[in-house]
């Protein structure tokens, strides 16, 4: 079901139990923002095309959040067709809600010029090489303070992330803590390269002599091993915060990852947590977020409804067709933004936003 | 006066006007931890005997504010007589208060094993190099966002500092700008070295080519050529929290520097500021931060009335004589930490805490 521009994407009791407890509430949003070398095998990711531009979308795209524009490169991120990326969504959910933003860098080959939480996390490396994350349970301690001192100053928080090549990733870190995420997890391109996905984690799980839910009860191994340094900045944020406030985890299957690191660590808090997310991951056809998260953990998963398919603008018309589809809490930003306002922002007042956003960002005309 | 343990140490009307505004809502505190290698000049900081340790006070610090104990030493930081840091106060101060806190690095050169905000600072250089600080403008710009979005989340803002040689570069930036602050700014040491000071000053002025006055209106220049990396994150801070809310600076005559950088750049925002510090900053005769604050903006400045001549500890005693006074936002934090408590949190229940504090940090007896 769809209630006010959000769908109800699995487990509809708890959906609406989550969201009578923060609807009309303060919500807060941080994005955690990483890279990996993995994002740079050829097909791998949408930006895969250039590779060396992967390390360049994380940080324009927290640019876009606090400037409106980006400044470590010309334009905006976009995938090898010109599809805007979805950041251009959670700056507008940001501004027509007046959210309190904020960014902490899980590890990173190139820094925004914006301000920054800094929690001693290094980029990751080709998770081929059995070795991708520097020290996730330091980062993960650190992080989780920043959530506890977040979880004082607002009702809920609301996280995203920006990592190109996570949804391989998660698909390692999945596998090798037990639940089989294979063809499951999604794609920033509408043709997802499942099969190249699976070569590479079967060759980074080799390497590191991990079998099928070997590292079910060792989530920091499991990261360091074959994650990426998003993971233990976003499990130790979420936790962190999770243990006083609600929490939407927001984004697509990469957050199922999450998910399942904050499962086997702090299961205490998981009654506080949801995940949030775009309509286009659940009608994603390419993957699985509801199973996903039906072999993690009791969490309900909401959707932002939002709708591009009447838009003027080609560009975000590319949505419905299942490009980009999510990232840097686009989904959970919207919801957020809806819930706060008290009705006065909707996701038809959302899309005119984007597009007035969109128009200034790229000089598009309407086509 | 006194009041609620809170002096009113310059311009009464304002100090009572300020605290009407703040009483009993919900603080947030903040520190900005810089170095300079200006500490190390000998006989100018309290740790001038072993110059290298200075780089690691602001770190174990900020610490101590989130761990209860320093990581990156041992023990805590000390003088040379072993009297402890103003920040066993704040940390009392938080624990009692539960106050949410953050750490900003405005440009270090160890770093703290907590999570901060990173704003693109550097180091400082010696003052007498001339060109202490890099980037100044643009490490305000990002720590002015940082305030902006803090501003959203609480009541007001509390805003101390830690770094080592802070009032000899606040001198030479107060003389740059036009503020005549020789012999009145203060030092953590009972025998204020104000010719010593005022010998380093001259010099730096002289490399810089800048004369009494002389950058009057170009602040970011003054702290460029002799300024410490702390004072524009501070400066940035401050105004871009000042916009919104109302925020106490959390220092002695450090921060009247800052406060001269904010006049200049920011001048509207100066009727949401107050001075916070402590009262051995007030009864220093070897400073006067009433005259310095007198000659910048018509601010208040209000003072914990912090006692420790009854205290059970020789270190503690050793505050009444002049020692160390204040930094980490001691004095500033203390006053929010009574304020938000109606009435619960008091300067003896505030003695009682640090007592327990430094009992177990230090393992000294009563003496």
């Amino acid at each position: 079901m769809e209630k006010g521009g959000i769908i109800f994407g699995h487990d509809e009791r708890r959906c609406r139990e989550f969201i009578e407890r923060i609807d009309g509430s303060r919500p807060l949003f941080a994005c955690v923002i990483a890279s990996t070398e993995t994002a740079k095998i050829p097909g791998l990711s949408a930006a895969g095309a250039m590779p060396e531009i992967t390390d360049y979308t994380p940080p324009a795209d927290v640019e876009l959040l606090f400037y409106g524009k980006c400044k470590c490169i010309d334009g905006v991120p976009v995938t090898p067709d010109g599809i805007p990326t979805p950041a251009l969504i959670t700056m507008s959910a940001l501004r027509l809600s007046g959210m309190p933003c904020f960014v902490v860098n899980g590890g990173l080959k190139v820094l925004p010029k914006v301000p920054f939480f800094e929690v001693g996390g290094s980029p990751g490396k080709d998770i081929r090489s059995g070795r991708s994350v520097e020290s996730p349970q330091e980062v993960y301690e650190r992080s989780s303070i920043i959530g506890r001192q977040l979880s004082k100053l607002a009702d809920y928080l609301v996280v995203g992330e920006s990592i190109p090549g996570g949804t391989t990733t998660a698909l390692s870190v999945l596998l090798a803590m037990g639940v089989d995420a294979r063809r499951k997890v999604s794609s920033s391109m509408p043709n997802n390269p499942h099969d190249l996905k699976m070569r590479v984690v079967e060759a980074a799980l080799g390497t590191a002599g991990i079998s099928f839910g070997s590292l079910q009860r060792d989530p920091f191994r499991a990261i360091s091993s074959v994650g990426d340094p998003m993971m233990p900045a976003a499990a130790g944020l979420i936790a962190g915060a999770a243990e006083e406030v609600p929490v939407i985890m927001a984004g697509g299957t990469q957050m199922c990852a999450v998910l399942k690191v904050i499962e086997s660590i702090s299961p205490d808090v998981l009654s506080n947590l949801a995940i949030g997310t775009t309509k286009w991951i659940l009608e994603d056809k390419t993957s699985d977020i509801r199973e996903l998260i039906s072999k993690i953990a009791p969490v309900p998963v909401l959707a932002a409804g939002l709708d591009f398919s009447s838009s003027k603008y080609s560009g975000l018309r590319a949505y419905e067709l299942g490009v980009a589809k999510e990232g840097v809490g686009a989904g959970g930003s919207s919801i957020a933004a809806m819930l706060s306002s008290g009705g006065a922002i909707t996701k038809d007042s959302l899309l005119r936003e984007i597009e007035v956003n969109y128009g200034m960002l790229t000089n598009a005309s309407p086509s």
